[in-house]
């Protein structure tokens, strides 16, 4: 697997199919990740991810201003169940098998695997943040798995199943992204 | 085709998925729906929708007070694009030819065969929605074609193709929702 840069005019496009995420962060040496399913696009080159006051990682974001939102896929999906039924406030060692990495730039942790990544710096909105527990980030770097997704568009149908990325519904039950199909029109330039 | 009512602790289960939506509304007798990609869900029993300025849709929201976010599915694709692709407000006609239907107690277009429908009540927030063109809405009510999703849970792999939600990219291209998969264990109850 090779991770290279996403055009941030396009990177929306690893949001816009609708996937679940995760969100990760850190502040002062610590290092959290979630699974966060109520995340997407929150206008041109922003994201709005709803993140509940019981997620650790808020905290991470609140004080370092930065999350990284990571598009996962079916091989992962043991680990987003994982980080989703987990916290860092009860299980100290919560993400030792999680095998975070870095990119040159930024100080966050990423988690291996990905299709794609967003770094998002928050756009601040304590009322939006404490009322409603929703947070704007501007994406302002983005990275992604070039086996399911380069040139600004996905390629699913010629990458292997475990690298679609997964819809989860509840209780366990997810879906992976299916089949794909042109029209010759429609909106968003190619 | 029939629809049923959704129980609304269980209706946000249609937007989990991320799916590609079209929004509907009217005002003063004037019926108009648009395509939307970029709506997800905004907190317990809420909606959020990016709904730009230049969409004429969003004035009868403004004025309603209402809209409904309306799931459609791979069999609707030229709707949704049809729709995404015209406006009222240079185009009169443009909704000639839109099967809409209306459930009772609700003065709200809604367009025939999609997989779920969620009436949201905004929640009003001016800065957000002047400034980040961002629409909270309680959902209200919600149905889905029980063919694909029932008791709280959809069931695309046992549905005909044509009945899958769609995942937008851009300039035509799409996918389907895929293949379902069920842990036994994971976040939400079943």
């Amino acid at each position: 697997m090779s991770i290279q840069p996403v055009e941030l005019s396009k990177a929306y496009r690893l949001l816009q199919v609708g996937p679940t995420t995760m969100i990760s962060s850190k502040y002062n040496g610590i290092e959290d990740v979630m699974a966060a399913a109520w995340v997407g696009i929150g206008g041109p080159g922003k994201v709005i991810a709803y993140i509940g006051k019981q997620a650790y990682t808020r905290q991470l974001i609140e004080k370092s201003g930065y999350f990284v939102v990571h598009i996962p896929v079916a091989d992962q999906m043991e680990t987003v169940l994982y980080v989703g039924e987990h916290s860092l406030a009860t299980m100290p060692d919560k993400n030792k098998h999680i095998p975070f990495f870095y990119q040159e730039g930024f100080d966050l942790p990423m988690v291996k695997g990905c299709a794609g990544y967003l770094i998002c710096k928050v756009i601040p909105h304590p009322e939006n943040e404490k009322e409603l527990d929703l947070f704007l980030g501007e994406t302002v770097a983005a990275w992604s798995d070039t086996r399911v997704f380069r040139d600004g568009h996905w390629h699913f149908d010629e990458a292997p199943e475990g690298l679609r990325t997964v819809h989860y519904v509840a209780g366990g039950q997810f879906y992976r992204i299916g089949k794909g199909t042109k029209f010759d029109h429609g909106p968003g330039k190619d």
